[in-house]
């Protein structure tokens, strides 16, 4: 897999994408990551890639050529199975989008800034429009980042113990039972005495009513679908 | 405001945090933000602070004692209005709950890794967990820095063009109009005629039809509140 990210704040992505499980992936060579500066495809002075937007209103818009320019030079190299752009108003990011990302082969992530980006570059260039949530971000950035790891992390081989990627929350429509580690009292604070047990059938069992009981009251949203 | 984050994957919050709007505010004096090594609180040989989940299961889980710790030390100097956990099973982020805890003086994020936290974590030391959406992170160090720029960027004077902030989409509870800006035309692709008319009466109806059509079609949900 080959992700392309376009930013006008590449810098931004430095340390989420060279950390843990993005890191090692594409030290094993399962993904290449390549980070852009739109600020490169700008043929004005100094660089600059943004502008006023028509109609009057605060802040600057992103410009439509340096991104056009990119995204052609990158789709003359290879085919890419989608050009994302990361906007609160896209389709929100979820697991099983998630999942059905991680079988693509070459992905752009254009990450938006200042006020917006040109409505053409949407209607244009773009083929998938993602949010990761209803809330307001300095730029596409983070998103950028997010939305690789959820990615990434479910190629064969990034995580060490495939088993704990599959029981991870939303992957069987469920949130996860609670977990405990030693010790098995703290602070007056202890363990289920179930898990303490060593009885596996009644283990199994309290994990799956606990899952149960956990997604009806927190994400009842997960047992409809 | 201060924020003290809490990671046992520190580095991957480093060029988050110092860049754009979160490193201005930061200069600014506006918001003073930590981050902690939970390795650092650890008292076992190698700084571990993980270890197997009770019950068995694949994958890790992060113990209580070194975040107990720090959270204790850090009660010491001064009162916190929440400590966070970022869970994919949290409340989910959103920009009214954005809103109120930029109103906040002091607040703690801790990290979940690897399969996750100790529950009584959950249980004894969280006041609040908090999600940025329904999809599996490696850990969390992006939903912190994720939302850490959704409240500094509200914090007055962290954004230079406050109109820019309060005409965001959410803040109104409608998404944003589509923008545009020079050229007018590229690549054959024009902009809408009625903002390069001048007529501001005209365009300001625009943008709310397009506000008010592009909320119904995306974002339907955020209409019936």
């Amino acid at each position: 897999m080959r992700i392309d990210i376009l930013s006008v704040m590449p810098e931004a992505l430095d340390s989420p994408l060279h950390c843990s499980i993005l890191q090692r992936a594409q030290d094993k060579g399962l993904v290449e990551i390549h980070v852009h500066n739109l600020r490169d495809w700008s043929l004005r002075k100094h660089r600059k890639v943004d502008d006023y937007p028509f109609g009057g209103e605060a802040g600057m818009v992103m410009q439509i050529e340096p991104v056009y320019r990119c995204i052609e030079a990158l789709k003359q190299e290879r085919d890419y199975d989608e050009v994302i752009f990361t906007s609160p108003d896209g389709e929100q990011l979820s697991q099983p989008m998630a999942n059905t990302l991680s079988l693509a082969q070459n992905l752009i992530i254009l990450c938006g800034h200042y006020k917006g980006v040109d409505y053409r570059i949407r209607e244009h260039l773009v083929t998938r429009e993602i949010s990761i949530g209803d809330y307001v971000l300095t730029g596409g950035e983070l998103p950028a980042a997010v939305i690789a790891d959820s990615i990434v992390r479910l190629l064969p081989g990034a995580i060490g113990d495939e088993q704990s990627a599959l029981s991870d929350s939303f992957q069987d429509g469920l949130l996860e039972a609670p977990v405990y580690t030693r010790p098995a009292e703290f602070n007056g604070w202890t363990v289920p005495e179930v898990l303490l047990s060593g009885n596996e059938a009644k283990i199994v069992d309290w994990k799956m009513q606990q899952a149960l009981e956990r997604t009806r009251r927190l994400r009842p949203g997960l047992l409809k679908c």
